[in-house]
């Protein structure tokens, strides 16, 4: 926890960096960023969504995407914080439900993993537009809140997670601390938020006229408002550029400067990157529709910046631009492989979130300046691809089975899915 | 004022807190928040409404709320600053007008008060929606920023005002200074803002056709997009975070960053409050119409938000909740009210900021953990609730004769509201 | 260029303040800040542009919005900042190509550059909205990025410029540097775009319809949604406030403090004056159509945010009020000159950014509280105001020429302009 953080290692995660800041220098202004954060990503995925679902749901849509941050607020204070955060052991955390025992310097690591959480729950809700009960929207978001993605957290970020800390190798007399890295939560949010969305949409179903009834052909349904879409789109773009930036910024020693604006950088580079070669891609008949596609672009382009969310503090700006690139690329692969499995995904959020996540988390021992692959190949680095990929596959596993157990239990209760007479009307009396 | 600042009180109201930091930290990014504030309220206020209203006077309702800041600008620079802070005696400054002879160090602390008047003026707009006259919009903003507003600020938030000082009482020896408490402006702000709405509304009538010709009974005119209503819904749940988050970030001692937290904390799970109670009120039968309904959720939110402003600094996480949930009750007891008096106000925004002020400013010497009724039970605590008694009660008065005074005149010298051709077609000459 | 930077002058330019303050002291919100700025200006202009075109053309501007900045920031990574703040001579700059050599310090300059190189890009998109081929837009917005807006940069904001440098003057056996001074880039960033603006409209074309075939009156093409437009003007307004507030606020020494707050006044009171100008003009039969005009009012309050770009550190309060006021004049001069020389500039862009670019530039001499011809009148005050007119001369002819090239090359080559069947139809396919 914060109040005992003594260790120091060259990468920390995010959270740790935030603790050390918070409480030796309490720049209270992280808060504004924070709360930003919080309504903005939650904004950018309600217009997306809105403008991207039929007319009828708009409303529907919206509401949802409103009140997910709050009952995830509530069950992320009573107990998802506790499991992520509280003192307990490599696998999970128990202590501070509901606050109670909270030391006062830590409500604002609280705040700010709240926000992260809040995060990867709402990114589920694209998934299953149009068709997902409301009840079972608020039981869902609340168990992704309050337990799925916390237990994550706290692998990945908390002082006692089993991930971050690794073990520690000794190289020609050198002991060194190898563990599962990951800054801004490429793995440990967007990955957990992905797998989360295929496996609901998954378990929900096609809307109804998704796929041909004779052949099983997709069936395009258009959004009923582009402008709607693209404003939930430039707020996402912003969000995630607050994401990497205020949490990077929450670094305040005199050496740290200049590796947050590489930070910085990298993001827009790999947006550039993502939005390029989605646009190109689009464009060739072979992968495409021959057309410059906006929607496309623009999901490229957040694939680009969720893909180098794990690692843009670590590499050279021209590693920045291929991270996103290769983020474009993995988004017109999983959007392919998803339509493949017939799995109807509105906002292609499997795509960018776990397409774009993966990309992250094995890019960081690759072109990391400091002990990627590409730089030293050597086993020392082959140690830090070797954590990386074990963290991938745990937080896969993880996130998978609670998803397929949260999903196919609801969907078994018969409270998943609105009946038949709304779907095909609206879902307002729902 | 701040350069002779030197009295230090337990509880300081948010204007000296401001007062303190600036003149000795000029950590400029304090100015992009507030500028942030000011356009996002501004912003958030224009689209709540230009949804709520009907098609036809959605460009009104922009052009009105773009300009009143603007204008109320001018007013706030010329006069309104000069009787909040200007130095004068305990119930009104008088200097500084149009910034003549104002400190260099003061500019800052003019700015950021501006803010606040600025949104206490908008509040009103919602109110008298789609009948006001232009001119008259002009007028009574400039009237309310100018006068109204900044006479209460000085009692309640100026070195000199005499709500702030209170009196000294002796307790066992011990001399403490007991006064009004409003730390975001839940009473200095939203009170006032809520107070001037509905005396605005009664003043103006009702829209044609709001209530039934025969029976009297209400006619729903139903807003013609949720989706920009959502869109000012959502930036003004951002502002509401940004008010309480950057004001109290001006707090940079050492010892205050926990409180700050605490507080952002706070104003989330006073969100979640207002918005749960709302939610599952309104589906009930009994106060609602038995649906999920995303306007009166919203509404909620923001009741819960204009409830904690006050006391979010001093409460514990539980009581931050709950003051939420008082805010939702007394939105929907309000509105009930309102409606009741057969006023018409379009956007309950008597509800949210007169209902959500007045809980606001009750729950300080209720909840507060330093000397609280709940937790003290004792004489002291006593008086605390007496001066915020004292202070709702003079606010109130204040206000209320005011605005009378204002809307009436408007009304007598018939220029209040557009004529009746221009009310059924459109506002768009007028 | 930043690590060698030892001058000390009076009125830095705003890239050199910035320098100093993030080589010392790594505040990283600046980041935050920074792209806030970047996204909220790519935004802003995206809906008010969107919303101005007719509805056909909605989603093709959105794209073309959402891309500029991100192929402007691969050019402005590759070739743009190298001639702008690379070492060279004080007309060029040459080194740091693709961040080669770039030291880790200055990564945090090159992104804050990168926001206004492209701001001063998408300027020029609301000119040639619903007519510009995609791949023309690519090209041109890329050059802007890339090669017309870093030369004038290296000329007024890099180190080794000869505008900023100016000459050393000796008064009463007193040394004195006098150059171009322009804080917050009033002629560098808006009157740049807004000459590409101009020149863009002009080889590009009216139109089809926009004029009248038989006596070339103009005809008016409404724009389809005012709500799409005046949330984009919202987003402009507060992208403004952010860049006059967050640039500024990198100044962190002591005494600083006051300036900025100072500054971030006179803009409000600057987007006062030209708000109520435009808005009073626009209301007699004279200047406008004798209506309250929504969009007219907007883009007066933009133009007198860009006026005061250029002094807005330098003047008392009636100044900036005052210079609003001219930006407002200014703006409704130029509409009218534009449209009388048949030049179809659907936004008024180049009303806003060129004519408030121009009203800037020229009063910082007139008005500036140190060295002021209003203050002084004496020679000193002369040479500051001669060296002001000739940068003005010297950005003019340069944007002019270099826009002139490259627009009128895209239109020989035949790239410039989509195909008749598009225009009339839509430019989805183009």
């Amino acid at each position: 926890m914060c109040e005992n953080f003594t260790k120091t290692k060259t990468k920390l995660p995010i959270s740790q960096y935030i603790c050390i800041t918070l409480t030796n220098r309490p720049c209270s202004l992280y808060y504004v960023c924070f709360v930003t954060l919080l309504t903005v990503m939650q904004a950018g995925f309600a217009f997306l969504e809105a403008g991207a679902v039929r007319s009828r749901n708009t409303v529907n849509i919206l509401i949802k995407n409103a009140l997910d941050s709050f009952f995830g607020g509530v069950s992320y204070w009573l107990v998802g914080y506790a499991l992520a955060f509280g003192k307990g052991n490599p696998f999970i955390g128990a202590s501070y439900f509901a606050h109670s025992g909270l030391p006062a310097t830590m409500y604002a690591h609280w705040f700010f993993q709240f926000v992260f959480a809040a995060t990867a729950a709402t990114i589920v809700s694209g998934a299953v537009a149009e068709r997902c009960d409301f009840t079972a929207y608020i039981i869902y978001s609340s168990v992704v809140t309050g337990f799925i993605y916390p237990v994550v957290t706290h692998w990945a970020w908390s002082e006692e997670g089993w991930l971050v800390n690794g073990r520690t190798y000794q190289f020609d007399g050198e002991l060194v601390d190898i563990g599962y890295n990951d800054f801004a939560g490429s793995g440990v949010v967007h990955m957990v938020g992905g797998i989360a969305t295929f496996v609901g949409a998954l378990a929900l179903g096609p809307r109804i006229g998704r796929f041909d009834k004779g052949d099983g052909s997709p069936v395009e349904i258009r959004g009923h408002s582009i402008p709607f879409a693209s404003l939930g789109g430039f707020i996402l773009v912003f969000g995630f550029f607050a994401f990497n930036g205020s949490s990077q910024g929450s670094i305040s020693g005199e050496g740290d400067g200049a590796t947050v604006a590489l930070a910085v950088t990298n993001t827009v580079l790999a947006a550039s990157g993502g939005a390029f070669t989605t646009l190109v891609l689009n464009k060739t008949k072979y992968f495409g529709d021959s057309k410059w596609s906006f929607l496309t672009t623009l999901n490229g382009c957040l694939t680009g910046m969720v893909a180098v969310c794990a690692g843009c503090n670590q590499f050279k700006s021209y590693f920045g631009f291929i991270t996103g690139v290769l983020g474009g690329i993995a988004y017109m692969v999983t959007t392919w492989l998803v339509l493949k499995l017939k799995v109807d995904d509105p906002l292609d959020a499997t795509a960018v979130h776990f397409g774009g996540g993966v990309v992250g988390v094995l890019t960081v021992p690759l072109f990391s300046y400091d002990y990627g692959v590409f730089y030293n190949w050597d086993v020392k680095s082959g140690y830090y691809l070797a954590w990386q990929v074990a963290g991938l596959a745990a937080i896969f596993s993880w996130a998978a089975v609670l998803s397929l157990v949260l999903f196919f239990s609801l969907k078994k209760l018969n409270i998943f899915r609105v009946p038949y007479e709304y779907e095909v009307k609206d879902l307002s009396g729902v």
